[in-house]
């Protein structure tokens, strides 16, 4: 099942399910080219991990953490799927990145391995955008990470079922291929992750974990289109402003 | 004057304003100690700065930084004045922080050092508990800053009249002072900060900038009892659970 939230033709925002043509919200049915789509959750917070895959972390110049590597996006950086984001101006790069992304069922903390996938909703793209200028000279990746629009996320959250364990990852930009791999490349995984998180902090139903990058990371420029496929997801699409 | 967030006798939670005996809510009035005090607001998130005050730099062995140095607690790290806090486990050292946390009315983005004091609600104290363990061996500071409880905040919010430019800020464990400092002694003004903030991101009402510690952090033990005192705002008082 596609989970999606979106405002109906009278404005009001409803959480429905999704076909390829279709929305539909109890015995409402609306054209999916009539509504407008909103982010398919609302996080308190967003985890995002770094150099998950080991062809990201060695175009970064980095190696694989030993544990990892977590970093923080707060709610003013999720954007709408179909969105146009407006970007940080002024700066030389900031890169796209197509992650999985983990949306949480319910509360929960101190969470076995073993017992996480029962807290997760489903899984939905999210594109990590990242201000490389700031990114490199920061701590903390905060004005690197954290910017609003900096986690396009959608367009629908898909029941685990539909999701396999080897789906492809690809992004396009302007429908050029620019990352194209497999999920079960993962260095930690979904389970392992949700584990890690839960020892230190509580999750909320809406949360998002997102799981990192695979190689293929670049510049966007002013103007791009990006396209986010994951297999038994679909398709996250945004345009870009960079002032 | 002083804004509280408070949960009635009935069970309700109201803001109001408290004085140093009562809280009011329209034309209910308790006594201080026969109601619970909540955080004094709900921010979406919290943002961060290190290094803010010259003689703590020094005392991390580092220098202040070019630029405020920026860090994100989610809301999951709030936790409520007069309450007891458990901390992570298994950890050598989590230190205190007292810190001045400004509390922003309205949402706003692009805001100029001229303007910034506009956008400010008032003042509130937020001991900022510090996992060094894991802080001091990760790149973000997810599992060092962002653990549930790490963000103790109140008991009231300040409006600006009520504090003054040199404002002294002291923390006492266990009634003994560990840090005594004023806030004039900022190396970054709150109005600079804001700035640099909402230069990237959006602040939304009731989300805090906590502006930084100085000299005199150490670590807390099981069972200790902190009191985090700015002058014009009162008294955050919390106690310590490490299991």
């Amino acid at each position: 099942m596609h989970l999606v939230r979106f405002r109906d033709p009278s404005g009001t925002i409803r959480q429905g399910t999704a076909t390829n043509d279709t929305v539909a919200f109890g015995d409402q049915q609306h054209a999916r080219d009539s509504v407008d789509l909103l982010p398919p959750c609302e996080p308190t917070k967003l985890i995002c991990v770094g150099r998950n895959y080991a062809d990201h972390a060695a175009e970064r110049d980095a190696d694989v953490p030993d544990r990892p590597l977590l970093f923080l996006k707060p709610p003013n950086a999720v954007a709408a799927p179909e969105s146009t984001v407006t970007l940080p101006a002024g700066k030389e790069r900031i890169d796209w990145e197509a992650e999985l992304a983990v949306v949480i069922d319910e509360g929960c903390r101190n969470v076995a391995a073993a017992d996480a996938l029962d807290v997760v909703r489903g899984y939905t793209c999210l594109n990590d955008l990242s201000n490389r200028d700031d990114q490199d000279r920061e701590q903390n990746w905060v004005r690197g990470k954290a910017f609003d629009n900096a986690a396009p996320l959608g367009p629908v959250i898909a029941t685990p079922d539909e999701v396999p364990d080897d789906a492809s990852i690809k992004l396009r930009v302007n429908g050029e291929t620019k990352q194209d791999a497999t999920i079960d490349q993962f260095y930690f995984s979904v389970a392992e992750l949700i584990a890690e998180i839960t020892e230190y902090m509580t999750l909320e139903p809406g949360d998002v974990i997102s799981t990192g990058t695979p190689a293929g990371v670049g510049a966007l420029s002013d103007g791009d289109h990006v396209e986010v496929a994951i297999e038994g997801i679909g398709t996250l699409e945004h345009d870009v402003v960079i002032p």
